[in-house]
C-alpha cells in the first residue's frame, strides 16, 4: 500500500527568522549587504525581463497589506508584507514579512521564507546601491532621520557601498537613537547623536529618512536641505504618508523604482503627475544619467519593489547551501498518482484507523 | 541578555498536508465538504463587505501562476495557486496552493495552510452550493466528465448537498474513470462508467466538466445537452480555456462567482462582454432569480475566487482545535523591542558564538 506520508514533491525548503538570523550572521551582515545589493543591481539590468505590476495594496485606518508579486519568465517570487506604524505599542514589528519563490515551468514552491529581516536588509542595499550611482562623490558623513527598525541597516549598507565613516542620528524619540548609536559602538562608525533633524543634516552627504508615523508629513523642509546631497527618502511609502517638503522635491532630481507604483506611494504623489522622474534601474544600465554634477540635489524616492523581494530571495536561495540542509515545510500534497488527490486522503484515513 | 530564541508573536499557526488530512478525515470528507459550504454560503451572503478585485495571474506557456487576495475589514486572506495541465506527466499535481490568514489590524498573520486538498474541497463544495440553488429540483444522476483530481470531490459534495445517487463518470483516459470508481465504490452511489461525453450526461440533471487540458476547448456540444439541467463547468478557468460550446451558452442562464474576473477566465470569455450573467451571490442572498422552472438551462461558470479561498481558510482555523494544537513556524521575527530589530540580529550571533 502507498505510503500516506509526505512525498519528496510535497516538502518546500523554509527558511525560519532563526536560519535567516544564522545565514546572515555566518556571512556577515555587511558583507551579505554588498551581495545582495549586487543581486538587486544584476536584476535592476536585466529590468525588461520581468513582469512588473504595482503591488496589491489592502488598506485600512490602521496599516496596509500588500502582495507583491514579479516574475522572470523563469521563477515566480511574491511577498507578503504589511505596514501598521501603530503596532510597537503593542510589541509588534511595524513591517512583518514573508515570501516565496516558484518554478514558473510547473508552479511548484521552491522557496518559502522569512523576509521581515528580509526586507530590513533589502530596503538598505537598494538604498545604498542607489547611493552608489547618485550620492556625491567621495561622501563622508551620512544622516539618519527616524532610528528605528532600519536605521542601523542603511547605515551599514551605505558604509560597505558608499564608504561614509560618520553617521549623524535623530529621532523624535531619544531612546530609539540611544539603541541605533548602542548597535552601531564598535562599527568603526563614528556615531553622532544629534537634537533635531536640522542638526542631523548639517555637513551631511547623504541623508535617509526612514520614519514609520503618517501624522508627520514633513520631516525635511526645505531651508535644512543644502546643494550637493542625495537623499534616500525610505519612509514615504504609501497614499497619503510622505516625508519631505514639496518645495525640496522641486529643486532636486527625482529617482524611483517603478514610476506607475511610486505615483501613488512616494513622496512624488505630493508632484503633478507629469512631473518627470528618472527610473533607477535606467541609471543602473546606463541609459539614463545619475549624478551630473556636484551641486545637484538627488532624491531616491523609494517605495520599496517587488523585483527587489525577488533579488533578495534569489540570493537567500543561493547561499542556502551555506547554513547546511534548510528546514523542510509538507506544505504540497504529494499523491503517488496526482490525480489520485482523493485516494492519497483516504488511504490517510484508513492509515490512522490501522494504526488506532 | 534577551533570549535570541523566536518570541511568541513570531509563531505563525501552520496546518501541513498531513495535517489537513488528519482534519478532513476526523471529520469526514463529506461533512467537512457540508461545513465548508456553510462558511461559503455565508460569506456570499455578506459578498458587500469584502475587497474584491480579479486574481492577479501571471501566465507562461505551461500553465499560470495566481495570487489570490480578499478582506472582510477584519481577516486578510490570499492564496497562492497555480495551474499547469501538463504536470501529471512528471507526476506532479496540476494545481497546488497554499495560503494564509492575517489579522487587519495589525497586519500579523494567523494561519498559514497547505490549500491543494483545501481548494479540492472548496471548489467542490462551492459547485454543490451553486447546484443545491441552481439544479431542478429532485435532481438523481450527475455526470462528471473529467475524473481528475476534482472529480470525486464534486461527487460527494453534490450528494451531500443535493441529495443525488447516481454518477456517471467520463475520461478520455479511461484508468482516471477507473480509479474514480474505485475511489466511490462503498460510498453508496451508484457508479457507471460511461464510455463517450454524450453517454455520461444522457439523464443526467447535474454535469460537472472538469477538464485540464488547455487543447480540448468543446467537452459539451449543444445536441448533447437537453433541457433541465444544471451545468457546473469547472474546468475552463483561464483565458484560452474553455469546455462548452458557445451554443449552450447562449441557451442557458449563466451565473458566475465574480463578474469582472470571470469575463476574462470563464466560458463567457466566448461571449459578447455585454452578455447578461448573475453573480452566485445575488441568488443566495435573495436579490437575483435562480432557477425559475424546470425546462431551463443553468450554468454555473466556475473559476474559482479569492472570497471561497477565505471562507476555506476561515472554516480550517475553527476547526484547529479538532486537530489538537497545529505545529508553529518561525516566520516572523519578534524582537524584545520592535525597534531593535538589528540588535536581536546581533544577539542572536554573539549566543552563536558563545555556544561554539
Amino acid at each position: 500500500m502507498p505510503s500516506p506520508g509526505p512525498g519528496p514533491l510535497s516538502l518546500v525548503p523554509f527558511v525560519s527568522v532563526a536560519d535567516m538570523m544564522a545565514l546572515v550572521n555566518g556571512i556577515g551582515a555587511e558583507r551579505f549587504l554588498v551581495e545582495l545589493a549586487a543581486y538587486i543591481e544584476a536584476d535592476f539590468r536585466r529590468w525588461h525581463m520581468f513582469e512588473k505590476t504595482p503591488r496589491l495594496a489592502t488598506h485600512s485606518k490602521e496599516g496596509v497589506i500588500e502582495l507583491m508579486p514579479t516574475s522572470d519568465g523563469v521563477e515566480f517570487g511574491f511577498k507578503f508584507v504589511n505596514g501598521h506604524p501603530l503596532n510597537t505599542r503593542d510589541g509588534r514589528q511595524t513591517v512583518t514579512a514573508f515570501g516565496m519563490l516558484a518554478n514558473v515551468r510547473d508552479g511548484y514552491p521552491v522557496l518559502l521564507s522569512e523576509m521581515t529581516i528580509l526586507t530590513a536588509l533589502r530596503t538598505a542595499a537598494t538604498s545604498a546601491l542607489a547611493a552608489k550611482y547618485l550620492a556625491p562623490k567621495g561622501s563622508r558623513t551620512m544622516a539618519v532621520i527616524g532610528n528605528g527598525a532600519q536605521c542601523e541597516f542603511q547605515v551599514l549598507a551605505i558604509r560597505a557601498l558608499c564608504g561614509i565613516d560618520t553617521v549623524r542620528l535623530y529621532d523624535i524619540d531619544a531612546r530609539a537613537t540611544e539603541k541605533a548609536a548602542h548597535n552601531l559602538a564598535g562599527s568603526g562608525i563614528s556615531v553622532v547623536a544629534c537634537a533635531s533633524s536640522q542638526e542631523a543634516v548639517e555637513q551631511a552627504d547623504i541623508i535617509t529618512t526612514c520614519t514609520a508615523d503618517k501624522r508627520n508629513a514633513t520631516i525635511l523642509t526645505d531651508n535644512m536641505i543644502g546643494s550637493g546631497v542625495h537623499i534616500n527618502a525610505i519612509g514615504g511609502d504609501c497614499p497619503g504618508k510622505t516625508e519631505l517638503h514639496r518645495d525640496i522635491l522641486l529643486r532636486s532630481d527625482i529617482f524611483v523604482e517603478y514610476e506607475p507604483q511610486t505615483r501613488g506611494e512616494g513622496e512624488i504623489q505630493q508632484l503633478d503627475p507629469g512631473h518627470a522622474v528618472t527610473e533607477l534601474w535606467q541609471v543602473i544600465a546606463g541609459q539614463a544619467a545619475g549624478r551630473r554634477d556636484a551641486g545637484q540635489i538627488t532624491i531616491f524616492d523609494s517605495v520599496g519593489f517587488a523585483i527587489e523581494d525577488f533579488s533578495a530571495l534569489r540570493c537567500v536561495r543561493d547561499q542556502l547551501a551555506r547554513i547546511g540542509q534548510p528546514s523542510k515545510l509538507d506544505l504540497l500534497a504529494d499523491p503517488d498518482d496526482p490525480r489520485d488527490l482523493f485516494g492519497m486522503l483516504r488511504r490517510a484515513a484508513q492509515t490512522a484507523g490501522a494504526a488506532e
